[in-house]
């Protein structure tokens, strides 16, 4: 039986979803919550059937997706107050989840499933939007008490329909996590290319091979996309940029050292082997 | 006229070039000096005519790439001395030029050109050898005084014609740059991967995105890769590193500020467009 899916911010993730879900014959109606212009090329691109205000698309839903920056989420939770159908899924794609889910538990009355797909582009906005976008890729879920389980188990299936790899975590260890896999990788590439930045004066050659693309690779995001992140992470955050200074530190002092600086290079080697046979 | 090359190991970048030089029709015969194993796969696989010893081939060359480790190469060097043909180019492939062009103006009688082919694989071996290796990647000439100019301008026509992209510069520029632009990146990925082995124990699940794999991929690089290349350009890697620390430093300082971290962001943005749009 398909439902009415309502997207507040028709983005890259927001229209992909919108494809996905149409495409798994999950939903039959797409809804938009977004402004005039990206709900004009929403529709020319058939990814969502109408673009509505917020209090007339949340009465309509099945499932609420909440895809805009956190501080957005964390806006519009107040306003799905008394507008949410019974029994309708509310979700989000914040990557942060501490601060959504704990805005979300102060509305009264509204059930909510914080969500995080780990998945993008390099280019952002609705034309991006890709259906197959989050095949393959991890997206987390972290309810909480407050949660629904049937809602969740729900969730969970239809996720994995349209091919993501979902996993259930608390927001806690969520943030975590990414503090470390995502915020601290953003952060590093972002020092490399800003100390490389004052070393290199535009005129000299910078001679570079394919690891520094790869290095550098992070370093192209607006800081608009990480504004939000860092500051509803930032205690995290600051765990993991010690941690690293920690191991950079001891590093500096073994460089020369070959048996330690090789211990280094081989727990380095094993975990970005994990990684990559996880 | 198509000349005698010597490749002295021929490994994923010797074979290349071997293949490279015959395939553009620089060379019609190339003469391979590696352990028997090596060199019955070369001969197998085409790359090279035949393998001699060093005292044997080196007298039939009328270009010598070295192409070995740094120490290999340093070593090999000395034993040059009195078998090279009158008027032969001999270069290498080392990744790092102070050390060895140092030790090639300590043997009498013999002009040297460093060079660098910033290329490479993930996997080496001589059966990862293409001729296409080069094409399109920067190949940095170090030439001394004590190089002959006919000879730099003779190599870059040749270089230039397997495709590659040939800057020259001296060996101390060379060192400072690579510091920063391959052995910088390859050690902070080591260290993030290290940092982030140590807290995630093997049970927990990583959530990663695409960011992670591109942060970790250089720290599979093994350590015997690394060692020499450390170890020759261990001053300018420390000054590199140090500032590296100090624009981290400062991140960490400037976590939450938005302004500061916005400039942050920017001219790390900056910086990693110049290097895509170069």
């Amino acid at each position: 039986m398909a439902i009415t899916v309502a997207v507040v911010g028709v983005g890259l993730i927001g229209g992909s979803f919108a494809l996905a879900v149409r495409q798994a014959g999950i939903a039959n109606r797409v809804i938009g919550v977004s402004s005039p212009a990206t709900i004009s090329k929403a529709q020319s691109l058939g990814i969502v059937d109408a673009g509505l205000p917020l209090e007339d698309a949340i009465p309509q839903a099945d499932l609420v997706f909440l895809s805009a920056t956190i501080h957005a989420i964390i806006d519009v939770l107040p306003r799905l107050h008394g507008l949410v159908k019974p029994g309708a899924i509310v979700t989000d794609a914040g990557s942060t989840k501490r601060a959504i889910v704990r805005r979300a538990q102060s509305v009264e009355g509204l059930t909510f499933i914080g969500g995080h797909p780990m998945a993008g582009k390099e280019q952002s906005g609705v034309e991006q939007a890709e259906a197959s976008l989050f095949q393959g890729r991890p997206w987390v879920l972290t309810p909480t008490s407050a949660s629904n389980d049937d809602q969740v188990g729900e969730l969970r299936d239809m996720l994995e329909q349209i091919g993501a790899d979902t996993m259930v975590m608390s927001p806690e260890d969520h943030d975590a996590a990414v503090a470390r896999t995502s915020h601290l990788p953003q952060l590093l590439s972002t020092a490399l290319a800003a100390s490389l930045d004052q070393h290199f004066r535009e005129e000299t050659p910078v001679i570079a091979g394919p690891g520094l693309l790869d290095a550098t690779r992070l370093a192209q995001s607006p800081f608009a996309v990480w504004r939000d992140i860092l500051e509803t992470n930032q205690d995290e955050v600051l765990d993991a940029v010690d941690a690293l200074l920690e191991t950079l530190q001891e590093q500096r002092e073994i460089l020369g050292r070959d048996v330690a600086l090789g211990d280094q290079f081989d727990c380095a080697g094993a975990f970005a082997r994990r990684l990559r046979n996880r």
